[in-house]
């Protein structure tokens, strides 16, 4: 826990707005880490607030985002990337002298200059894109060990603090996680890459095979599964993912389409040194992640 | 286990050609669901025999392919699918009267046909694809559960006799696998489809990783090494595979191609329904399929 000089927690009250997977997850590791920090939140829907009032990790449930904010010293956004900026420009004013606003999307660039913009002058806002998650989504999923070595970006704008950013980086190194501090645009270069590309991979061969004979998935082997897993994900989540990143994602298409294409012309002209050059880099890549703590 | 109408196991004697992570793992499925039976094996390396002779469910290691078979009444070939018809010529006159030979390859059109044509007379060939296996491979990753839930088609020809197919498919039944039988083509253009295009998309996929900043391979979540996983496997097992199937594949890889295509244009031209509608398609695809033992 990072602690003032008086020995004060920088973080006394923490204030987590739509508690979903990912939102409620960040209640759970909290309140296993730091138990004396006080957590409130906010729901849209009346039924996820019910079901936060009977979670221990939960102090108070607001129906409203404007009251759920007082008195915070860390906000955090957990809904979904579109509606983060409109968020900030709801709550801004209620927010206490020197808070922070923080979240917890998919994407960074648009959503930070929109958050930053809507913020008062007497609060901060820095983005966060902890890269942990499921294919599932809901409260019901969450898991307090979610964020355990995985890694975290924090996206500072130029304008922003150090020491703002610096209390942020510590609140998710303290929920176990890797955490690297890069700019909004850095980020969503990255994420168009490792992140956003495969889902479309995963989201477009499940599309493909869709239209073939539906007798053909009771022969779904492992690969085709643990491939394919992330298709599973929200759709609605993720067509705004792709809206908000649509140019990097568009670029990293056009590498990727590069790439299939070269390797398509390799086979058709059975260029096989070519082929097995393909099957060795991507090999070669593969090999070189660090285990996951699932493949441990 | 399957007997004759006199009580004795139509495949007393078993021989398994080329004991990897596939061979030695049938081996040890047998030992456990018919300890009665014997099983021979052949391998080519000196120090894999060795290994074998250690090895509880072998009861016989032999230096030549030739010996293995004499007195089999079931031989597996579990070596890499080029070299599969050419080891059936190898041992094709030392088969017993009625012996029944069968394979573990990913392809089966030419090979099928070709081992065919290799066999004498009075013994048998069916092709089998039991879709179990991992990233990994040889001897030491066997697992006598590897088959169990796992789909297994069996290819025979216009001109296998019914009680040849019959006592293959029984054979994979009793290890626990969900049969189908279906002629080589049809099983080669349904693997293009569900097995050889996810391959080709995780390792295209690695390959163009590969060219960018190697730092952010720090940065993998589980969706990118789910997704990419199968991009481990042996550049060499692959190229032969994708080398034995490499007309079903280009069509394969055709209807992908197109349908990555249609979704880049959805995405630059903000086509936003169309893109919900791919990742909508691509969900019900991969929620449709049964639960994977690993998922469960």
């Amino acid at each position: 826990m990072h602690l003032y000089p008086d020995n004060r927690d920088v973080f006394e009250q923490i204030t987590v707005l739509a508690p979903g997977l990912l939102g409620a997850s960040v209640g759970m590791a909290v309140a296993k880490h730091s138990p004396s920090r006080k957590i409130h939140v906010w729901a849209r829907r009346a039924e996820t607030r019910v079901q936060c009032e009977l979670l221990e990790w939960c102090h108070a449930v607001h129906s409203a985002a404007e009251e759920a904010v007082k008195g915070a010293d860390l906000v955090i956004i957990c809904s979904p990337v579109e509606t983060i900026a409109p968020l900030v420009e709801r709550i801004a004013e209620h927010l206490k002298e020197g808070a922070i606003v923080t979240d917890v999307g998919s994407t960074k660039s648009l959503l930070c200059h929109n958050a930053k913009a809507a913020m008062p002058a007497h609060a901060f806002f820095v983005g966060s894109h902890p890269m942990a998650g499921s294919e599932k989504s809901g409260l019901e999923y969450a898991d307090r060990d979610l964020f355990k070595q995985r890694p975290c970006f924090v996206t500072p704008l130029p304008e922003t603090p150090e020491t703002v950013t610096e209390q942020v980086v510590r609140f998710w190194m303290e929920l176990g996680m890797q955490v690297c501090t890069i700019s909004p645009e850095t980020h969503d270069e990255i994420v168009a890459y490792i992140s956003h590309l495969p889902h479309i991979l995963a989201s477009t061969l499940c599309a493909a095979l869709q239209k073939k004979d539906s007798k053909w998935r009771h022969f779904a082997g492992a690969g085709l599964r643990d491939t394919t897993r992330i298709a599973s994900g929200s759709p609605i989540l993720w067509k705004s993912i792709l809206e908000q990143n649509r140019e990097e994602i568009l670029r990293a298409l056009d590498t990727f389409e590069d790439e299939i294409h070269h390797f398509r012309s390799a086979l058709a002209n059975r260029e096989w040194f070519e082929v097995s050059n393909l099957l060795e880099h991507g090999k070669h890549y593969r090999d070189s992640l660090s285990p996951d703590a699932t493949e441990q």
